[in-house]
């Protein structure tokens, strides 16, 4: 089974996952710098997600690009996998309008998490079904920043419920240092590499 | 004719038409837990709409992946395929919304028959266009699944409209279990091939 | 230059204003047939402009596929007619949601006498680049209908604005017959073929 | 690392920001061309806006039929670009919605810069990883209207905060102008091309 059409069929749900929240950033009424400063909740939850979107796009990117076959499993754990990709609009603009409230924080990790294991479950499907040249699993590898992420997000789920002042804020910088391990190295690693 | 243009707009309409479901879920205004438990009918209806477009696009994959031309009734054909997949954000959003109440139950049976009868429609045009040494007809075999699922949905229609407490229900509990004939052998079978 | 990404970037705009004209199709709020027959004028709406969306894929899909090259008139005249497209939601919705008023069925003409227009820049613009031995002019011949469809939608408007009952379902009716034009011979001549 | 799916994903949201920008001409209720034509604001922002995403995917289309190959730091670039592009259905909604009040007019400027800057980090991104022999940056050349229109928006920006009359109109007027440089050239070059 050929891989193009899974490619495709995620590149255009990521592509509308990604542009779609977009549309939660509610346009103000009056026309002024205020008006828009009070959507920074939504704009900071909207830039985290877009880079969390891209993240896994890049990282689909790069798994299926070291994957020559793919089977049954692997477009349903791919579906899967899209299925809570597609939660993402929906819990950033809950946090987002919502201040960074505990419960829609904490709910941000939830979907965060199963996202993760989602992937991770994405992982083993393709990695099984490659012929035995492929070296898909020594490619990824020990996979640390794919163990670390979800470890973080569940810890962060707790946290942001904590009954102690700021507790959510602390949850979603959580998620931002996740965020970071996944784009910073990558963009360091390649200047490295261009030098 | 080639069939690479319609693949990549099937992948399209479809990538949105599973996606966009999702702005259905109406963020709630409240951030408490009890606010978005609220939402359960409207999730579960996502869940279930989510699993039969992915049922479908598993199924136009491999029915297109065993096809060599296509021709204009097929090109048609596939346009009326998507008109009614087109309307299960519709037919998702109002039974969700409206608690499972039982004229939504039962029109969302409806998209569904529709749907059901409009790829068994694209599935004869394709077969018909194809070479003879193509084998497309062998590859589909009897079809049972194909068959029993609009049958199982147009005796969910009348059900969900039946006066007794609990028949939409019922009728839901059928779509889950089409849904379910579909996704479980399919990963059942891998996992056996697998070993 | 190649054609690939104009196809492509085509394909999606093309699959997203299809879909997104259902979004239009609000949800009613009670649980009733009487609130869903309520909608029939939009859906009425809705199925005409998928199936001329449906109709300018598939002449697009054709022109390009006659074609072998692209130059960057054709990816302005290609956005020029892209443009025009986009509105077919707004238009649609308009009229469906005023149950077939005056202006906005007039408006539909308008917008479709433009779109209309702007098919035939592109098909002009494509031909003109086309090395000698493409034959795309003789491919597409005198193009009956692509003339007499921009004429029809031209005489439907002021139609539509007449002070008489039931002009505007007379333009409406107009509409219908130019979609019929181009769905019913595609599929009876691929039937005489088949046969 | 191949270039085909970075086309894609690129495609597959500039192909969404174009289309979704319609969805903010909201539909009037009362079926009248006053109704209509009170929407000309947001109109006339959605063509700049349209024909801004257009010239983006226009240059992009160039710019990586130039290129042969991608690293991780241009997949960051794109979707840094991707990013600031995804805002222009809510800038532009914004200043039509407000009539082209100041502060939204001058806010339009703002997203127009970033993405203009973005766009220069992601030539310079592909520059850098091109092999030796690829000759890009000869194809870009001096880029003059790609240092231009920033320079212009930026300029842009405080004259729409200007406390006199119609000083957002000239801001806008300069947007206006920006998209000309851009899309006149290229169809008048291809028309003496074609003579």
């Amino acid at each position: 089974m050929s891989k193009g059409r899974l490619e495709a069929f995620s590149d255009g749900v990521l592509a509308i996952i990604i542009t779609i929240m977009v549309l939660e950033l509610a346009v103000p009424h009056e026309p002024t710098l205020e008006a828009l400063l009070r959507l920074w909740p939504v704009f900071i939850s909207y830039v985290l997600s877009f880079a969390n979107i891209g993240i896994y796009w890049n990282n689909h990117h790069h798994l299926l690009q070291g994957s020559r076959v793919v089977d049954g499993r692997v477009l349903w754990a791919n579906l899967h996998l899209l299925f809570w990709l597609s939660l993402f609009p929906f819990a950033t603009a809950w946090m987002g309008e919502n201040d960074f409230a505990a419960v829609p924080v904490a709910i941000y990790g939830v979907v965060a998490v199963m996202a993760a294991i989602a992937y991770f479950l994405l992982v083993r499907a393709l990695v099984r079904c490659q012929p035995a040249d492929t070296h898909l699993a020594e490619a990824i590898g020990s996979d640390a920043k794919g163990k670390i992420s979800p470890l973080i997000y569940a810890l962060a789920v707790p946290i942001a419920l904590l009954p102690v002042p700021f507790a959510p804020f602390v949850a979603f910088a959580m998620y931002v240092v996740v965020a970071l391990i996944w784009v910073v190295p990558d963009v360091r690693i390649e200047r490295t590499i261009a030098r």
